[in-house]
């Protein structure tokens, strides 16, 4: 998907929403533990509530990794319906892979070619090699982690040189010579908002992946305050506020109340650069 | 596997290799490809041929994860075979994962519970709380990546602050506040052999995994000059050398020589600390 369709997709939806994919079947109505696959019934029924209100999925590789080949298989199930049904979506597995070059191509490959997703989360700490081969496949993405909602992001992701430079704008600057912002998104995490300001300065075009809205305590407005570029340049993630927002056999309408929530709220927000035009 | 217990096991076998089993079905040779399982069936001819002169195996997960489910099996079968016939070997999870805490308690669950791995690669960007979760298992270890073996090292480890402490140098000092050296290892690429007298200032009596002899080019004699400690302290790996030495049926002879001339080299480097003492 190119990055203007990712935007007219935006447009249409009034939505820059990213539902996240993180099911765990300890958290999951009881209902469904007598389908086959109870897990995919879950994504289904949530896809199906949702996709209205958001033009992208989050699959969290370790939730289906965790359950071993019969996870694969949900994983392998629950992307191909998403890609048929709603083809229009930003499918993205969150992976946070990154290794040497050899091994990097195989994540590429496994990702882009024996599934279909749109893009991959990647760690930078490797460098270079280990992400470029994640870039020889047109209209994927790689989406490089800069700076993470999580605690732990302020041990060395904000580490500064003798210039006062921090690693995660060094992140931001030097992978600007790998790829273009055709191809390279960043993960900035919601409970980080204010630093979106200093962000939005090394990479003014570029789309931003924000996770730890809701959940984690991230405010929807101030990401959109301080993140928010001509074309958008926001993917916001939401997963337990929204697939969890029910434990009972109604969590699907009640997944579609919240994603019609920040929806809601998404679209005050995109107003701001459509009236700016 | 306690430190002491692989320290036992290096003296036992004169021995510090772990043979890293990156196999990957283009390479192995043609009359496998006649296998019902062509992977696994190599994967047990090198384990079988190499066991004697090795005391651990590296499974880069890439190689196995980018073949889907049927990948996911052989990946079982693997480490099930190993468990079972050399219950001695130290088997690691080369992965580099490393993400929010409570993704991460599932890859280390993943690895630990579903899987018996006893150590696991994590990347260090997302810093403690993505670290920790895989730190709730005695016995099992977390090999952090600190510097690595490929040229993208230099883009982001080797960052500087206004000290002069580098990335690489705050990823072993911070660290040490979250595991002893009973339960963290570190990464460092032995194409960085003299970079590991500055390491083992700041980390004395930690094992390091070392990856990078052979195919990548790092010095074994180096690697052992500058890394060696007291209890050995390191795990050198070594993949395609010793894998792909040869690409006829002759595969496990040829390999059981590579591995046989690795520790043949590695016995005589022991023999510096049994002279020390």
């Amino acid at each position: 998907m190119s990055k203007q369709e990712l935007f007219n997709n935006i447009i249409q939806k009034k939505s820059f929403l990213c539902v996240g994919l993180d099911t765990d079947i300890k958290k999951i109505p009881q209902s469904l533990l007598l389908e086959e696959d109870p897990i995919y019934a879950f994504n289904q029924a949530i896809i199906d509530a949702t996709q209205f209100y958001c033009v992208a999925y989050k699959i969290n590789l370790a939730f289906y990794e965790s359950l071993g080949t019969k996870g694969q298989v949900t994983l392998g199930r629950t992307v191909t319906y998403i890609r048929r049904k709603y083809p229009d979506k930003f499918i993205i597995a969150d992976a946070k892979r990154g290794d040497i070059g050899n091994t990097s191509e195989l994540y590429a490959h496994a990702f882009f070619e024996s599934s279909s997703f749109d893009a991959v989360t990647v760690a930078p700490y490797m460098g270079e090699d280990s992400v470029k081969p994640f870039l020889n496949y047109p209209g994927k993405w790689v989406i490089l982690l800069a700076l993470t909602s999580n605690k732990g992001s302020n041990d060395f992701q904000l580490m500064a040189d003798a210039n006062g430079e921090r690693l995660f704008e060094k992140v931001l600057k030097k992978s600007q010579q790998w790829a273009t912002d055709e191809q390279m998104m960043y993960v900035v995490g919601a409970t980080q908002a204010k630093m979106l300001e200093d962000i939005r300065k090394i990479v003014p075009n570029h789309f931003l992946l924000v996770p730890g809205v809701g959940a984690q305590g991230g405010s929807l407005e101030e990401v959109a305050r301080y993140g928010m570029n001509s074309k958008c340049g926001l993917l916001v993630n939401s997963s337990r506020q929204i697939i969890y927002a029910d434990s009972t056999a109604q969590f699907a309408e009640a997944a579609r109340q919240e994603a019609r929530k920040l929806q809601e709220e998404m679209s005050k927000y995109l107003q701001w650069i459509i009236n700016a035009k």
